[in-house]
């Protein structure tokens, strides 16, 4: 998506540890007109396959899976981090583990938002290694429920998480792939390809 | 507003300890289009006051935050409640206390995204003691910016935070105010008034 990848070479930065760094439109300060376009991109992608549900994960997921609803005309759900007070009744759980941080945590969604007719289109802000989005696919397994697709905003093409995802079956569409942020230049997975 | 009244009416729900719980449209699952319709309310009540940045924090705020910024034209700022690892520069940080969890919190926002420039719309999910949304003003006192409004999807007006903001001299726009939750019956703070 050309006004996304414009977006990141222009405001985009390589931060220690070769962390990419997008917080002026992505998750800390958010663009919404690049929000809903990145919305009308991913309901263009997966209309299809006619989703009941978007799901994604607080809170960096959330600008670009509500836009995505939005467009779709479905309810989105939240997976929670931690388990608020108002969440009373069951829940599906799954772990994920985050390598940055070097921890687990679980992730939950109340039974009663998903079940078994549904059919659900995974939305997240990256992909690194895949361990948030193959959090939310053991959600929807617990559910019965059918994966549809996974939307990527920005997927690190250079780790696991694209190969991993695709390997088992899923269709991922990442809007923005980053094929190296080696010597703190971001460098496209599309130019690569074309030398 | 009446659709938002209606649908707390109509699935809103009041969990042990007077807790209202509004997961069906508000934050667990999120209703899009009233998230839309949110927004625009949000927008033509402040529009007049010209903000520059509209501020939220994560993570329930973040949707009907960014359909007020996307309806304003203008960034969404979403204040961190855990400083990530990306987050390098100096921040505005300012302490944040849950009554429900009886715990401080800080809430941070990279000093780049706040200038003494900005008109600052603040948005919340929930209004009830106050303490997120004077987290949020002290933000963008820091910053040497403008509060120009606050808007909050649903008030508890049985709790002080309404008080205490207008007290202050702010204008503070609720879309739905509570008058009781006692019971475990949702009275309207206009049903009330009006007998």
């Amino acid at each position: 998506m050309r006004a996304l990848l414009e977006k990141i070479a222009a405001e985009g930065e390589v931060v220690a540890g070769g962390v990419l760094k997008v917080d002026r439109f992505l998750n800390h300060q958010v663009d919404p007109h690049l929000m809903k376009r990145i919305g009308e991109e991913f309901a263009d992608q997966f209309r299809g396959e006619r989703p009941t549900k978007v799901l994604t994960l607080e809170s960096s997921g959330i600008s670009p899976a509500l836009m995505t609803a939005y467009e779709l005309g479905v309810p989105l759900v939240v997976a929670r981090k931690r388990r608020p007070l108002t969440m009373t009744g069951e829940v599906y759980r799954a772990e994920v583990y985050s390598f940055t941080k070097q921890e687990a945590n679980e992730i939950v969604v109340s039974r009663s938002l998903l079940d078994g007719f549904d059919r659900v289109l995974i939305i997240d802000d990256f992909l690194a290694n895949g361990q948030a989005a193959l959090g939310m696919v053991e959600v929807v397994r617990q559910a019965g429920a059918a994966v549809v697709g996974i939307g990527i905003v920005i997927e690190k093409a250079f780790q696991d998480g694209g190969r991993l995802l695709r390997s088992r079956g899923f269709r991922v569409v990442s809007l923005a792939r980053i094929a190296s942020l080696a010597d703190g230049v971001i460098r496209f997975h599309e130019e690569v390809m074309n030398g």
